[in-house]
């Protein structure tokens, strides 16, 4: 099956970091809810691994990458380890963390999109998988620790957009036929310094037009239905 | 692959009403949470495709529907442009909004039932994952929105019978082997009329036998493991 | 298929008895958090048959053994009726009900790693897998019922580790190629027992090294990103 055989080294080695910082996030969020080291284990590995689960499942290639490539699925524990030991380290340098996290971003939504693409998809379905790739695995672990996903409030700077274009320039890179290690680096790193950038002048994305702006999440909860 | 060739036209036309009706639930919720642009189109998103996706997943039509009918994907982003724009006119309109989303309930649980079917499932699974479909879209928004589902709480109009009813009938007529258009047309109405009496008249389920009638969701907080 | 095939009457039963007691679970806390009859039999469904239905859609065994083995769905709908009637009585007999999920996580830690390891995952895979069989579906019930899962929390007793223990004993036993309906039983047994312990001793997985032992969840809301 094609799934056994695709492996390019490159696009291993890009999982391998990506996975890496965003299970360094998922740790840190589990010791912030004071989850015990199982806990933090636990969403480590749904941070780092579930954006591309969830990919796996959707094209068709089971077993997922994240269950028959044992590097995928060591790399949040050695994450875990280091931020049980040393989390107000890496607390303290939580500026590096959002460095890395926007890293994992664009590797993770360029990666995402090839694979999605070299499954059969097409090129819109296949930007989108690659943007679900990117911010899934963050999605499960704001659910898992039962906080709103950080990806859908306003008052977060933008995170989907820089994934939405490094997956869009891939997309066209496959177009027109221009699609290599360049040129998807550069996808990648697009996206990763426009998350850096709106991280730096948070920049964020407009809410509902006409959006009473006295209105917040508490009164909205009244109102919910 | 049967999955493929699998559009007949009529349930293609029906499955995209039933998206946008959900999609326009979704991105009403995500504006009361407050959630930005992006916010507002993922919660259209999942609550729209996600039914459909979790019964792909489960009988095996990958890539699932809403990854290759690029209808499918697209019509959400209308429902969240609309949302975005004109949400205090949909928000008045939320008995029309109401009616939509049981048109929406009545098609997917045929729809689901028909294709489970389909895919070689049994006669009480495909009523299952007829039901799933219809609701499942429903849960997920509001597990990204953080909040209980309102499929589950005893507070809210009966929502799963509807679907149920509708779901049975379908498998009844496929067991009588007299579904066609005019059967499956009718079991939607029926799960869209009978959600629609259970709103007009406030059809609730029962709770637990011998519950504490004044058990409130909070003190259950309190003794909840 | 194989998996069609793959149905050895001693997993089956195994399988019956686990679903019904992680149903019970499910449906207890569907009471507690005051759902309607509906929202009992969703819980009872998720809670029972969560962990199983991740695990066939990871190794590709679709449909799920939970949409073609009737036994399996209408089990969870038993022990609805049971507790929806009974609950009081069930409440009562909370210690039975945590021995009997103690048994499930034992038969579904060992029964997950084994089905895994017969689509042909890795030893550590198929651990992983068989850990996520039994955690999966109180995973899955916390967060519809938008609780922080269990699992996590590290003012739990003990959960994961005894499946662990159960899912290492059986890889162990897969690799020396002792595995048989003896040294099966024993690995789920040693899980119950250990289960058991921890309950008993309340034994607890640690936090994170030098985590302010004062920070409480409360205060970490406010600093959480």
């Amino acid at each position: 099956m094609l799934h056994e055989l695709f492996t390019p080294s490159v696009q291993h080695a890009l999982d391998l970091v990506g996975i890496f910082v965003f299970a360094i996030s998922g740790a840190l969020l589990a010791v912030r809810k004071n989850f015990d080291v199982f806990g933090i284990a636990v969403l480590a590995e749904v941070t780092a691994l579930g954006g591309g689960l969830f990919r796996d499942l959707i094209i068709g290639a089971v077993p997922p990458a994240a269950f028959t490539d044992l590097g995928y699925f060591l790399m949040p524990l050695v994450a875990t380890v280091l931020v049980f030991f040393l989390h107000p380290q890496v607390e303290r340098t939580q500026t590096a963390v959002n460095v890395f996290d926007a890293a994992g971003l664009g590797l993770f939504c360029v990666a995402g999109t090839v694979k999605a693409y070299e499954y059969g998809l097409g090129l819109t379905s296949s930007a989108a998988l690659g943007l679900a790739t990117a911010v899934g695995g963050g999605v499960l672990r704001d659910v898992l620790a039962n906080e709103v996903p950080s990806l859908l409030r306003w008052d977060r700077d933008l995170y989907a957009v820089p994934a939405i274009v490094g997956a869009t320039m891939v997309v066209l890179c496959i177009r027109f036929e221009v699609l290599n290690d360049v040129t998807s680096g550069l996808a990648a790193l697009t996206a990763f310094v426009l998350r850096l950038l709106a991280m730096r002048f948070h920049w964020r994305a407009p809410r509902a037009w006409n959006r009473r702006s006295s209105a917040t999440e508490e009164t909205e909860k009244a109102t919910a239905w």
